[in-house]
């Protein structure tokens, strides 16, 4: 490690610091390169030097066109049969393009497909299994199949038609979308989120193909900078001379119990002879259901987590995971984990009811809350990361602090679940002290004022979700 | 082979012939050792020697208890919490007591049956895979769980108050019936013939553990002869010097687009270099759905196909596989090939559609008829397997036989689905000449001929099943 951690020391990158937190204690050292030429050989030598964990497949995909080939690209995207990309497919694309999803080249073929719908595998060509649970695919409607014809390549377009990226040895198939559903959430019921998005409306066939992604994907909303592919986020746990990744996902405001567990595990992982474990703090970025906090308010209130130093910033990189939200619980989870991997995690926590939500119909929990972490620990791929199960935390009222909750004691223990401070913040009423920092908090507050209009009065509490 | 061989013929055993069959050339060398006492002796020996292939997880789990315990145990099951097995939970314990679903060592836990659910297969001990596509559980309801309270064992009845098994080491967990039938089936829509039958109203909870099963599964219906477990099928393998066994699953009626299919997978094996390759012809004989033509009268329509000579006896073993069939598309065909090679078959053949059926509320098949072929041939746990695809046979009006079909003479071929059949049959009409034996076909409007009530008139075609 010594000697890695000295090369990468040595070498002297353009860098770009981030300019609105240079006077906040957010990721104060967190410098990279982004730009795209010098990413390039820099990301070819970390793929060789830096893991902790090597990527699925054994080697990072990576689907960007050379620079030489962008403007060659382009124009070869005008003269293809063309599909209009969704906001979600372009957040695959974006996955894919810097491979979250290795050893995927592009959206899913039949076979891939069939695989990640019945066994949350994908079984290599020598034999290794990696794990792929949730269906990456693009859908498409008869009209599109039949403008596509015979080609064997197509254009995927934004909505303002710019070109995004190329997909070529395609193949279409039926899109078996009851299936698809019952299969990846368990359930068929009406309103599960990414399905009406994404699902119900979409075509009848699936395209899958190999992907040539003409430019990197931004969003251009001031966050893009917080948007590390896998490699520059092994570039930077290289940097920092990472003994131990710990990735912890998450699509809710941070409170003092996620910071106690991320703290803890930190304890742990140093207990257990590691020198330097990295926090992996990583919000999922793509899309969320509409009773989420959006993701420029998340990040608003993480910065305000590390300024008020509840988390230490020289131990953890905030980043964003730029996939979209399925809400699929034990089956989502895997994928969460998986694509930690190929980001270079070698430990993933895992919480109670992972990517659970409430079920769309019925008063309970779509997901038994213990089978996420269970199905985890059992899902074929992922056996090289380990897992760190959450341990529970809850408000003490005898230490006015978040702690781990202690059985033989319990009614000292207020359980807030994430409705519940949804409820306070929206109410502005106050959480107990020591719930979460009041930076923190403040953000929440403002976020649910700028939401209720004038002279509305208090929200009452909603259905847990 | 050739020691193994001489070593089972010189072995003397009492042995059992087929009464009803002796005259007919249904498997007319079709001699087992059905003694309990000395069957037990035997499968020790064929454990050790006369696979084609190694059952799931290295050794066939049997769970029959020792002769000398049985009173014994029968009295331990009088003194034991008492659950009522309905007529499929027995069906699953036959399948469970002679090892089809090796390593299973009895109804699944949690781990198990979560592994089942998301990943179509088990990982052991040793770090190695074994498919289990299919739940294999027992659910009881709130009033018996709370009579089970902490006892670590409950005993098992059919409905006459026999005591059939114990299940010891038991683990109680939720039945999320929902997410099993949508991960199960692929779909939730009502009219799901196994879920009506065996989930819907069944309880809201699953106990799992090891089973000790008292006295072998009998019906007492004048097939039971015909129920070989799988190491009565490795011993008839080796006493035939079988050197391949290619299995065919099956549920309907045999036609000649059947026969042909399974001549011409032998000759093809001949071809491949295999000496004597025997077909294991195994119809289905737990639960199927009501509009299926009945296991005694299947049993008897396969008898004429032999005595037909359609089938050469001498290279075929007809023997009934206990399981209940779900109509799980893709996801059962595995748990149908996975359990055959617990009966020692190294070659599956798999057809269109397997254990498909129509939808049950919208007008098209439930599942794509290429799926379970391509799942089969990914399934995770089956690598070992050999499967051979079905070739589509039709019935070609230019040579008045059934038929490979030939793709550049459409025109020349009909095809009839097994409704069509069986609408043929209950009409009383005749199908194509060279399409059915006619001894089989008579069986067949026999069979419906039993149905008809006095007076009634022609049925008309129903919709594809």
């Amino acid at each position: 490690m010594a000697s890695m951690a000295t090369f990468f020391t040595k070498t002297s990158y353009p860098t770009h610091s981030f300019p609105k937190i240079n006077n906040t204690h957010f990721a104060p050292t967190f410098k990279f390169n982004v730009s795209l030429g010098s990413k390039k050989k820099t990301n070819q030598r970390l793929r060789i030097s830096c893991r902790l964990i090597e990527p699925d497949g054994g080697k990072l995909v990576e689907l960007l066109v050379e620079e030489s080939q962008v403007d060659w690209k382009k124009k070869e995207a005008l003269s293809l049969p063309s599909i209009k990309l969704s906001r979600i497919d372009i957040q695959w694309v974006h996955v894919l393009s810097e491979g979250w999803a290795s050893p995927l080249r592009g959206f899913m073929k039949q076979s891939e497909f069939l695989q990640t719908l019945h066994f949350n595998s994908l079984r290599l060509d020598d034999g290794s299994v990696v794990n792929m649970s949730v269906p990456i695919v693009l859908a498409i409607d008869d009209s599109q199949k039949h403008r596509i014809g015979e080609s064997s390549k197509v254009a995927l377009f934004d909505s303002n038609g710019n070109p995004i990226a190329i997909l070529k040895d395609i193949e279409i198939y039926k899109h078996p979308k009851e299936e698809r559903i019952a299969r990846t959430w368990g359930t068929t019921a009406p309103g599960l989120p990414y399905v009406d998005e994404a699902i119900t409306h979409a075509g009848n066939w699936l395209i899958g193909g190999d992907l040539e992604v003409i430019e990197p994907i931004k969003y251009h909303d001031g966050l893009d900078r917080f948007r590390l592919s896998p490699a520059e986020l092994c570039e930077e746990f290289t940097r920092r001379n990472a003994d131990a990744v710990f990735a912890f996902q998450l699509r809710n405001p941070v409170h003092n119990g996620h910071a106690l567990l991320m703290t803890d595990t930190r304890r742990r992982l140093l207990d257990m002879g590691y020198k330097n474990p990295i926090l992996l703090l990583h919000p999922l970025g793509g899309y969320t259901k509409a009773d989420d906090v959006p993701l420029s308010w998340r990040m608003k209130q993480h910065e305000k987590v590390l300024e008020d130093g509840v988390l230490d910033p020289e131990t953890t990189v905030v980043s964003i995971f730029p996939s979209p939200m399925h809400y699929a619980g034990p089956t989502e989870v895997q994928w969460h984990a998986k694509a930690r991997i190929n980001a270079g995690a070698d430990f993933y926590i895992v919480g109670r009811d992972p990517a659970g939500m409430g079920h769309p119909v019925e008063k309970r929990d779509l997901y038994d809350a213990d089978h996420g972490k269970k199905v985890l620990s059992m899902a074929p791929g992922l056996e090289r990361l380990n897992i760190l199960p959450f341990r529970v935390a809850a408000y003490d009222k005898t230490q006015g602090r978040m702690a781990f909750f202690d059985p033989s004691r319990p009614q000292d223990f207020v359980f807030i679940s994430g409705t519940k401070m949804r409820t306070l913040a929206r109410n502005k009423e106050n959480p107990p002290d020591g719930f979460m920092c009041p930076g923190g908090w403040k953000v929440l507050v403002d976020y649910y004022d700028s939401l209720v209009p004038a002279g509305s009065e208090k929200v009452p509490e909603t259905v847990p979700a």
